[in-house]
């Protein structure tokens, strides 16, 4: 298990980027909009893990609902795992849910699903899978 | 800024041991009982920064009310200062509160504060400086 990075909702990215430059001293390496997810994310490097701020580029994203519904604050956990489609089977064997069960790319070259937060503790955890390695390791097979 | 760990908030750190064991492979390292904050804690190794379980140990415990009010799910970032008195001044200066404005050693050889989630866009965030440096640092000064 290796944390990849903390996503957290914010309306305002800049507004929340002051705060970080502020009190931690990180900046920004990246800036992105996903599309798929209706969102806007920007990157602070953390020495490992990064901080993933996320505010919603769609009013009617699950982003714009989770801000409506509780605000400000951390969103999500994302765990790197070593096979995507073994992990995602792994969830849904054990009777538990994923919130999509397509596979989606992210903006950063990797692969995700989310885990349900009611069956994950309360947790929204993101499966990631960097597609470099996907790639190595379907070669190998 | 080096995130340290992921604080979540769980009813019964059993229950909640079974999903990382069998969706993440995770097992933990470590339990102890933190009475000056009425929780329990299980470290979850990360490769990196670790995942801390926290059940409360007391039903008066700040984290038993954010449980009654908020139900499971993350509730802190620890991340890790190179000077957790100068962290603490800037937040204070900043007109940004800490929670407690007492700095507090904790069970794993660290002293802690955590920034009011008010003053950080929702996150409860906790600034942590390892004891070990800390006084290497005040040794040298």
């Amino acid at each position: 298990m290796k944390i990849d990075h903390i996503g957290i909702a914010v309306r305002s990215i800049e507004r929340s980027l002051e705060f970080y430059r502020e009190v931690l001293g990180a900046a920004p390496s990246r800036r992105v909009v996903v599309a798929q997810e209706g969102v806007e994310a920007a990157m602070l490097p953390a020495g490992g893990p990064r901080i993933e701020l996320l505010q919603p580029a769609a009013a009617d994203s699950p982003l714009a609902r989770f801000l409506e519904k509780r605000g400000e604050g951390i969103h999500h956990i994302a765990v790197e795992v070593d096979d995507l489609d073994a992990a995602a089977a792994a969830v849904r064997r054990s009777g538990r849910r994923l919130v999509t069960d397509e596979i989606r790319i992210g903006a950063e070259n990797y692969r995700y699903v989310f885990v349900h937060p009611k069956d994950a503790g309360g947790v929204l955890l993101e499966l990631i899978e960097p597609l470099a390695r996907q790639s190595a390791g379907k070669a190998a097979r």
